[in-house]
C-alpha cells in the first residue's frame, strides 16, 4: 500500500520514466509557513548528480505545490505536490523490457501484477523516494517548532566502519564532505572505497546512522506501535534497506542485563538515564534521551557488469549494462533516512495529543 | 495502538495480572476448522515454567474462545478469545508501585499516560504476547492449508553463536531441546550461558532466527508494506527485541553488488534465485524461495540485583527484586517470533487476493 | 468490520447465543474515572424485558470488565469488556437451523461465509448492540466533561408521529414513559400502537430523533469524514435502520436556497445561526449549534404469525415461529442510537485536537 | 479525513481556485484497460455550463493521468490524476474573503483551522467532487466486468416529485433530458422548477435516487461495514447533502412487519425476493436483488440575493453576491452519486474476496 502514517500520511504516487513523482499529504496541522527553500535542499541531497560519487545522471528535481498551501501557509487540507521528471530517456530500457535483472524488482512485479512499467524501474526505482522526502521536509518543519531535530550520516560503506558513539562526533560536519560522514579521515577512506567500487563497474553497501534529539517522553503507542517499531518499518520500507537496529541493536544481545540496564539518574533537567542503550525508547515510548537507530543498505543491485539471468519468456540470456550508475546510494541516502524519521516522529507527536 | 494487520487483525487487551489476556481476531475466513491442540501446544512453548531455564513461575494458559467459532469452525465473525490470568500474587509488586525499575516501561508510561498499573508491569508485561501467540497459531493453521510453514529457533544467546546458515542445519531438531537450538551442541552451551546467568541473579540476550518456507511469489506491498517492512514491524512490536534484518541483512552491507545479486535461474520448479541474498523478498514481495530474517533480542531488564534508580516522586532510591525471574526470554519467545511472522504472512496472503 | 472509530476504536464481538458479547475499546484517554453504574443503566435501557412493550426475554446484562481500568480510572491501554450471556434455551432455534427467514441475515450470511451460527441470529441479532452502548456509555462520560449531551427520543411508532421540534419539546421527560416519548401524550398513543401490534403478533417500526447540545465549533473531517457523513454511518450501522438525516433532512428538500439558509446573527455567546436547518454542522464541521438528526427503523423482521419461504437445501417451506417476540424495537434503540452518537462524537473530540 | 475507502482507496486534493483537483487511487487492480473516454462522459455530466439549467460558467475539466497507468493498463501501483484549473477569477471573490457566508463552511473552516483559502469556496467547494467522478468512472469499469452497472437519476426538485418506483420508469431515458429525470413529462416540470428558482436568483433542491443492479449476493461487511452504511456514509459526504434511505427507507416505518418482510422464492434463477423492501440489502449484505437507495440534497446555498451576516471581525454586515450562480446542482449531482456507489461497491468486491 502507498499510503504512511497514521494521522500525518504521505500517500505517494509516480514511476521513474512517468509523468513525475509526488504525494498527497493528509493530517498536516493548519497554520504551518511552509519555507519551500529548505525542502529544496533536502531534494538537492537526495537527487543524483551531486557529487562525483553519485551517479551523474541529472535530475533537477524542484517540487511543485498543487494544493493544501494557501499564501504560503497550509491550510489543514491535503497538500498535493509533484517533481516532474524530466529528460527520461525512456527508450534506453528497451533493451531490458522482457529480462529479470537480479535482485531488481522485476521478476516480484510481474509475478504479483501481471504487467510493470519496466522504464527505469517504474515504480520500484528509488526515485520514488522523492515523495518522501518532500513529506518529510515538511514534517522536519513541525518538529523543529517542537524542539525535535534529526540528523542522519554515513556509519559505514563496505568494510570501511566509522567505529564511534554519535556522540564522539561533531555531526554539524556531515555535510562538510560528499559522502555525509561526519568523521573527515573515515570520510576520504570511504570516498576511495566508493570510486573504486564505480571504477569496477560495482557498487557497495554500507550502513547509515540517524539521531534525533529533542523528543519528549511519552512519544510511541504501545503494543503495536513502539516508536521504534514504527520507526523499523520506515527505515525497512526504504529501497535496499537490509536490517534495523535501535539503541545497543544486535552488539547488546551479548552484554548481560546488569550491564545493560540504563539507571536512571536525578538531574537538573529532570530525571535521565546514565548510559542510552535503550536508545531513548522504553517500553515503546520515548523516554527524552536521544533516540538513535541503525540502517543497513544492501549494494544496489544496478551494476555495469554482464550477469546470466532468465526473461519472460522464460529462457536463459545475459544482460551486460552500458552507461552511468550509482556506486553507492548512501550519501544520497541519508535525507530520506531523516525523512522517514520525521514521518514517524510528527505522527507519534500528533498521535500523543490525544492520549490524555 | 492494539490492533495488528490490514484484513488479518489482531486486537488484543490485557495485563499481566488483571483478568486476563485476550484479543479479538477480526478478517478471519469463514470455514476454517480451529485446531484448538495446535494452539494450547503454541501457548505451551512459550509459558513460563516449562524448563530449568525459564522462570518457574506456573501459568497455565488455557484459552478460551468467547466468540466467532461455532461448531468448530470460524464463522468469518470476531474471534475473540481470553487467556484467564491465576495466581497472580499482585502484593508482591507492592514495594514497586511507585520506583522506576532501571530499562523497564514504568517510567515511559508515567510519562504518558499519568498512570499505570504497577502489577506485574501491567500493560507492557511480555505476558501480553500471549494474544499474539494464540492469534498466530491460527493464522499459521490458515498458512498450512496455503503451504506455507513457519520455524523459528535461538541462533545466539549472550556470545554463544550458531554460526552456520539454517540450510546446513536440521530445523526439525529445534524443538528438542530446551533452549530452541536445532545444533545439539550450540545448544547444550547456550543452556550453559543461561543457568550461568540465573546464577548470578542476571539475563542474557540473544538472537532468533526464522524461516518461511512454501511463500509463493507476489505476497507483499509496496511502496510502504514490503513484506520485510510489515516482518520488521511485527517484530520490532515483540518486547525486548532491538534489531532486525532479513536475507544477507547487516553482513551484506559488506559485500559488492556483484557478490550480493541473486542470479536468476531456470529450474525445473520455474524460475529460481542461485543464491538467497534477498532472503526470498524482492522490491518488497515475495519471490518464491525461502523467507529468512533474524530478530535481536536485548537481555530483559528484570534483574534479582540491587539497582539504584529514582522513584515517582523524583527520590533516588534503590531496588534489590527477590523471587523468581527469567535467566533468557529467548526460549519462550521462539513461538512469539512465529505467530508475529504467521500473522504478516496471513495477511499478505489476503491482501494479494485482491491485486488482480 | 467490527471495528468503528478512528482514534477512539471499539472492536467488538460476539453472538446472540455465544459465551457473550463484548468489545475492545483502543484509545480512550487515560485517568478517566469510569462511573459503572451509568453504563449499567444504559444496558438496562437497551434490554428486553424492561416493560410490557417490549420482548419478555430476561437479560440482565451485567458488564464485567476484563482490561485497561485499574482502580477505577482508564490507563489510555485497551478497555476490554464482556456481558456473559446467560438462559439462552439454543435448542429454541433448532427448527430454524435451515430456514432463511424472511428479511433477516440467514440467506445473506450463508451466501457471505458458507456457515453461521442460527442460533438466535447468531452475529446478526441486534444483541451485539450490548457492544455499542457499552463503548457510548464510556464515551458519553468523556463528552460530559466537555460538556457534550447527548438524548435521544422515539419520534414516531408506525403512524402515529410527533409533530414538534425538539425544541418544543421537555427532553427531560423521555425516561417518564416506556416508549421513550417526551411528549405523554403522543407517547400514549405510540404505546397503544405497540400494544397493538404485539397482539397481532406482529411488529411496527419507526423513527428515532437524537439532539446532542454543547458540540463546540471545529468538530469533523472533510471531505470524506464529515460530521454527519460519520454520524450516518453509525447509525445505519445500527440493526434494522433504513434511513438518516439531520437538519432540514428530505423536507429541507423542498424549501428555496433563501428560505433554508441560516443566517449568521451575532450575539452576547458569540457568533450564532438564526434558524438551525443546517442541523449544527456547516460543510461537515459542527458550528456550535445543536446538532439534531433522525434515524429510520424498519419493523423488524421476527413475527409470530405464519410466512412462506425457502430452506438451505432450497425448497419451499412455511415458518410458523412461536414463543415471545419484540413488537416495536424503538424504546430500547434509544440508548443505541445516543451511543453511536457519542462515539462518533468522542472520535471527533479527539481527531480535533490533532488540527492545530 | 481525504481518503476514501478500504481496499480501493481514493485520496483527493485540491482546491475551487488552486492549481487543480486531483487524487490518488491506491489498490486498483492491476491489467485493467482504462477508457479514458467514459471517465470524461462523467466529468462532462458533473461539469457547469452543461445546460441552461446549470451555472454557466466554463470549466473543460479534462483528466489528465500522472502515474499508474501505462500503455492503457492500470499496473497496481497508484493512479493519480489531476483536472487543472482554470480561468479562475479569483479576483471575483476578494469581497467575501472576510465575510461568513450563510450556510456554507466559510464560519467552521476559519473555527477549525483559522485559515481558509477563501476562493470560490476553496477546499469546501463542490468542485471538489470532480476527483470522486474520475475515481468512480474508473471503479465502474471495474464493476462492469463483473456485472454490476450503477444508475441514478433525479427524483425529485423543490416539491415537483416522481412519483414512481425506478421499475415502472425506462432509466436508460435519464440522459435523453437535462435534468435527468427518465420520465419526461416530470421532467419538464423540474426544469420549469428549476428556470424559475434561477429568474428569482434563488435556488431549489431535491433528491436523487440510484440503483444498482447485478451485485451478486454476499457483499458488505457487517457488523460495521454493513453496505448500506458504507453507501449512506459515502452519500452523506457529498456536498449539500441532507439524508439518506435505502429500500424503503422512512415510508417503510409505517409498515408492519408482515406487510415489509420480503418473502423468498424459489425461481430458475435461484432464491429471490417476492418484493423488495430490503432495498436489495439484507443484515448489511447484498442478497443479489437490485440495490436502490435515496439521497437529499439541501438547495444549495449560493444565493443572488441580498443577505444579512457575520464577518471575520465579529461585525454584522450584508452580502449581496453578483454574477452567475446554480440554481439547483441535482442533474449535476447525478454522475457524483454513481461514482460514490461505485467506489462503495468496488471496495466491498474486493473486500468479500478475502472472506473464504
Amino acid at each position: 500500500m502507498n499510503t504512511f502514517g497514521h494521522l500525518f500520511r504521505l500517500t505517494s504516487f509516480g514511476e521513474s520514466h512517468g509523468r513525475g513523482i509526488g504525494g498527497i499529504i493528509d493530517g498536516c496541522p493548519a497554520g504551518l509557513e511552509i519555507d519551500v527553500e529548505l525542502i529544496q535542499q533536502d531534494l538537492s541531497r537526495r537527487r543524483p548528480g551531486q557529487s562525483k560519487i553519485t551517479t551523474q545522471r541529472k535530475e533537477p528535481d524542484q517540487v511543485e505545490f498543487l494544493s493544501g498551501i494557501f499564501e504560503g501557509k497550509t491550510q489543514g487540507t491535503p497538500i498535493a505536490f509533484a517533481v516532474w521528471n524530466k529528460d527520461q530517456h525512456s527508450n534506453d530500457y528497451n533493451d531490458l523490457k522482457d529480462v529479470y535483472r537480479p535482485s531488481h524488482a522485476d521478476y516480484t512485479y510481474i509475478q504479483k501484477y501481471g504487467t510493470r512499467d519496466h522504464r527505469g524501474g517504474g515504480r520500484s526505482s528509488a526515485r520514488e523516494t522523492i515523495a518522501r522526502v518532500v513529506a518529510g521536509a515538511i514534517a522536519k518543519q513541525i518538529l523543529a517548532k517542537a524542539g525535535v531535530h534529526i540528523q542522519a550520516f554515513v556509519s559505514q560503506v563496505g568494510e570501511v566502519q566509522l567505529n564511534k558513539s554519535y556522540l564522539e562526533l561533531d555531526l554539524t560536519k556531515t555535510e562538510e564532505n560528499i559522502v555525509r560522514c561526519p568523521d573527515p579521515e573515515i570520510a576520504e577512506e570511504m570516498i576511495a572505497r566508493i570510486v573504486l567500487a564505480g571504477k569496477e563497474h560495482d557498487t557497495v553497501g554500507g550502513v547509515i546512522t540517524a539521531v534525533a534529539t529533542g523528543v519528549p517522553a511519552g512519544w510511541g503507542e504501545p503494543v503495536f506501535n513502539k516508536l521504534h517499531a514504527d520507526l523499523g518499518f520506515a527505515m525497512l520500507g526504504i529501497n535496499a534497506v537490509k536490517g534495523f537496529e535501535y539503541g545497543s541493536g544486535f552488539e547488546g544481545t551479548k552484554l548481560s542485563g546488569s550491564e545493560h540496564n540504563d539507571i536512571f539518574v536525578k538531574t537538573e533537567n529532570g530525571i535521565r538515564t546514565k548510559t542510552n542503550n535503550s536508545g531513548g525508547i522504553q517500553g515503546g515510548i520515548s523516554n527524552g534521551e536521544d533516540i538513535y537507530f541503525k540502517v543497513a543498505f544492501k549494494p544496489i543491485a544496478t551494476l555495469l557488469k554482464e550477469q546470466k539471468t532468465v526473461d519472460r519468456a522464460n529462457e536463459e540470456t545475459t544482460i551486460n549494462p552500458k552507461g552511468r550508475h550509482d556506486p553507492c546510494v548512501l550519501p544520497r541516502a541519508v535525507p530520506i533516512v531523516e525523512a522517514m524519521a520525521a514521518l514517524v516522529l510528527v505522527d507519534h507527536y500528533l498521535l500523543n495529543k490525544t492520549n490524555m
